[in-house]
């Protein structure tokens, strides 16, 4: 049974103001502008088909700890590239999970799972060995009744808003299918151009045709390829996005003239660019957001700093996604000065950037954050989302930044049923910090009850026009 | 009303050994050894003018804030540098800061200001919209009485010692005139040689020409140069200065031959100079001036890390200290190897080294401190000079440099009303952190009461041979 | 006296808890895996001389700081390199570490040593000026008794098995008489190959023509080198190693083709190596030794990061080892990305990776250690192995990496007396670590239970296949 006072000070002099800030807040709606459910869920509202299926398989959070004591993938179920059969017998991967449910101890990960768990489940017992299969019946029977369908646990979770992330080819038909349903649940696409901008990309080429089709202008150089990046945003905004995301290995930026872009564009479709022309591309990518941001209005954000697939032979067995994603060093002071020095004071613009670097957060991010109005401090995020994670992001960012420059909290998940979880473990951490402030008399009760509401809502809605 | 048992822990094991701790020093004088007060204000001795010019013009600290969140500087009644007018309405100024207060919420700026509104001037209410015209009229008032005068406020603040930084042409008209009007109050200058140094900078030859006049030997060369700048370090000296400082942006040293100094120095006066001239020159200059400290005693502080004006739009319409200086990553165990080599192991030498860069606390700079007997660690400077930032230097530099390789506090500021208040906030800091290690019987009270002085005026004396 | 509730927070809450933890695991064996204490002492069983050759003379950790403040390391009798006479008068020399003593608090050496003078000799009284020579009288008395004597010592340490540093070439010849001596305490060797692999290093064709007579195989070219290093691991692995390890400036890892390693061995031999040919060696090395360890199972160690003899005048006069080691920063995400993807998926190989960088905890090596099956994190080591640095470790290691994926603790000393100080400290902070998790309700109290016993036997016994 997960405990009441969970992620709260023990000292009684925090864990009181603690208690009374969480109590106002622990009900308010969420609010998730950044994440990665799948719209189709929403959109064809079936059952989930079992626990196995739904925690397991496509979370990479969970089965990257069960790999890293020695599980192979295989035996975990997670399907192949090319086929090659894996474990089907979802019982018996469970049974893994619950034999080894220990080894989450003291993980964000097992937090959200014991929620979970609890509140979507009502199972109160941890999962081990003995009752693994008792809970997974339990869990089978439960995911097969209307209560849990995916839109009746959206209402039971209120969900104010929910953004997805989508492709700049993306056709957003689940999207349109959700707004024609006449359900009231509002799910929003968010504009990721990854797919079309990192030029050396396996699957470029595809993803180049792929944009041709949905914005209807034949990409063959620079311009086009403009032109028709700035169509989709249109469409986007069209379809409720209010901002765009961009992952990038470094925050680089710098303009490139038109004609030197083209003609790196020209190399990538000859399939003869190199590493020094996709950084150019992508910095050069990141000052044209900005610029189309700073016309249409969405949010941008980057998220910098994920060097992907660091295990190549779980990525070419398995595919993308599949826990070698491997954080690096980040420089933002000098990568981003050129971004901001044309747009950062701009008051019509907002760029939300986040590191998986936290030495950035004190030295870098919080003095840029708390001098530009352009730039706000996305909050702890990835490997970052965690208790100690937050803590440190709210140590290392308020007294330079302050409260008002960061933007709330961002779930990035697409392990829908975390959703609540996550979110409840924010505000506590967040509560839990103001009133540690309060405590030393860092900041007065009063000040710590209007941030309790400003860290869940008010600052989400501001930073992304909600 | 501001608590008296701000920033010490809620835990009441902590805050009674941090409360008996702190009573035996929050009354010991203030030794400020460096800063940038500007010693005018001491030799003319006039009332400073209202509200609005004392705390909010002149201090990029308070107004970065407000534009980080869209107030623009012309708003604020920053002047611009080429004389187009900006607001001149000191109550409107002075209503944004008051509307807007609590964005300063769990910064150091809003703990100061509260400090210099109630124990400067008597205001416990918390600034607000609605207070803020009255405020303004109580402040305005007391300015105009002879207990605000500087010299009065000087001495009831306790300052045994202030030190100012001035340039190397300086030629301290205003510390002579502070020693012969009879005041008691002790001003010294401090040699910083940065403009002189800075060979790429836009008014570097200008800055030559001054320190020709100033020291009498005509710069013409390398050599020159070197006589002119220990000419200017004998007149510090006998002006009473103890330190000199240099802000760089890397605490590379090397030592160039004469003739590789001189050809640099050559390309800088006809200006065909380049980056990595400058470079070289600096890391040159910083051996020098570590030579001429092993000769003539003058302490060397060296701040490193902080690309200045990385706002260019503010920097040309503004000029120089507009919030626009962002830290860097910093490298010092390679960087400062050389120097150390030279002079570390003297010890009629000291240098102090300051960072930017966390990270370096733990890994570079504690473990050099904790060797060498010339090099002592500067305490959390700048961004990091607040209750969480100076928690993080104790945490991460005690166990390895000790508590007696660092050399107190520095308030390093240009208001000069918010000196008590910083060192106040220090004070606690520091009680709080010994009282947390007696807490934990890492040392025992009889060191922590040793240390509280320490760590308030011991050290700092030591270090700056005061 | 040493309190009995040292390190644990002073939160009833807390400390409470820790102290119930701490119970369980205090008299639990200690497991030293990693360690340089001479192997000599116990095959020869002689008394310690006195305190200050005990003590000061060869620990780098405690005249460093002495050093620091002034101390030259000749009046603190460290012998120099060329026989230039030193300080003999060892009560002058215990003398000043008396009168010194101050300067270690809220050090881990002050720590440690207030624990062996207590639980080893039963001193009680803090060291001072006063005290200091009937300390050195009891001390030296003590040491001349039989209770006193290393055998006797280690059982009292209740030590299980302790491993020493071993160079390639090392006869083991201490090891060889500990075993034929009857005695059962279990001292074996580790196998660090560091004075073969660093090819600039001044004696490295010394350390080649030793490594050809320890292994009976004449080294003439790469081949040979490999054969001679292969040979050498069978010898250690009959006298007992479990483990290798290497300490190199980068954890870089690549390949070579047999030639081109052939190429820069001959380099090596000509006197003709370069930087970049000792960098390549060395990344190459790292893959032959992960090879090698996937093959005879020595588990594998890396400590990255440290710039050894930075003081150069220190390193001439005085040799190795004698504080002017400085860490520096690390990469580790790209540096190991060859031998995690070609052996970081085997379930038979082992790597434990250290670091001096505590900014690559989070970023990168709790990543790492979370996903791929072979890699393992060292604990807080070298001058992070203080109260302060294992919180940081915990705190910034746990949620990504799990308590699972990490080894235990190790000492990683030359000063044998200190070892039961070290673990002692060592559970003291992990029990105070897992009561804070109970108090804020991260892990429950049965978790807690399990894992203070993983942290101080289960995990590193696992690890280390003890």
């Amino acid at each position: 049974m997960i405990n009441e006072n969970r992620y709260f000070d023990a000292k009684p002099e925090v864990r009181k103001i603690a208690t009374e800030l969480y109590s106002e807040v622990k009900n308010l709606p969420i609010i998730s502008p950044h994440g990665h459910v799948d719209p189709r869920i929403f959109a064809e509202n079936k059952p989930f088909p079992n626990p196995t299926e739904l925690f397991i398989i496509p979370d990479h959070y969970i089965f990257r700890i069960l790999y890293s004591q020695g599980y192979s993938l295989e035996s975990l179920g997670i399907p192949t590239q090319d086929g090659t059969p894996v474990e089907k017998d979802y019982r018996k991967i469970w049974q893994i999970l619950a034999d080894n449910f220990y080894l989450y101890s003291g993980t964000p990960t097992g937090a959200w799972l014991a929620h979970e768990f609890e509140k979507v489940f009502g199972v109160t017992e941890k999962l081990n060995g003995d009752n693994a299969q008792d809970i997974y019946d339990l869990m089978l029977e439960k995911l097969q009744s209307p209560e849990y369908l995916p839109r009746t646990l959206f209402n039971k979770f209120n969900i104010e808003v929910i953004s997805t992330t989508d492709g700049a080819s993306d056709s957003l038909e689940y999207h349109k299918q959700i707004r024609e349903s006449g359900w009231s649940g509002k799910v929003i696409p968010s504009f990721r151009p990854d797919g079309v901008v990192n030029i050396l990309a396996d699957n470029w080429k595809s993803e180049i045709e792929k944009l041709s089709r949905a914005s209807g202008i034949t990409v063959t150089d620079y311009k086009t390829f403009i032109n028709a990046i700035e169509n989709r945003r249109k469409y986007f905004i069209e379809m409720g996005a209010v901002a765009t995301d961009q992952g990038v290995l470094s925050p680089y930026t710098h303009t490139l003239l038109p004609t030197e872009a083209n003609v790196i564009f020209n190399r990538a479709l000859n399939g003869t660019a190199n590493e020094s022309d996709e950084k150019a591309f992508v910095g050069n990518m990141l000052m044209e957001m900005a610029r189309m941001s700073s016309e249409d209005g969405l949010v941008m954000q980057i998220h910098a700093g994920v060097l992907r697939n660091h295990n190549q032979k779980i990525f070419s067995r398995f595919g993308l996604d599949k826990g070698g994603d491997i954080p690096i060093q980040n420089e933002f002071t000098k990568n981003m000065r050129e971004l901001l020095n044309e747009y950062g004071n701009h008051t019509n613009f907002k760029v939300i950037v986040f590191t998986l670097d936290e030495t950035s957060y004190a030295r870098e991010l919080a003095p840029m954050a708390g001098h530009y109005p352009a730039m706000k401090l996305g909050p702890a995020w990835w490997f970052n989302d965690s208790i100690q994670g937050m803590r440190r992001f709210r140590e290392m960012t308020t007294e330079t930044a302050g409260f008002y420059n960061t933007v709330g909290f961002n779930d990035d998940t697409r392990a829908f049923l975390s959703i609540p979880a996550r979110h409840d473990l924010a505000r506590r951490v967040d509560c839990n910090f103001l009133a540690q402030q309060v405590s030393e008399h860092i900041i007065d009760i009063d000040d710590a009850h209007k941030l309790s509401y400003e860290l869940t809502n008010g600052l989400v809605k501001k930073a992304y026009n909600l």
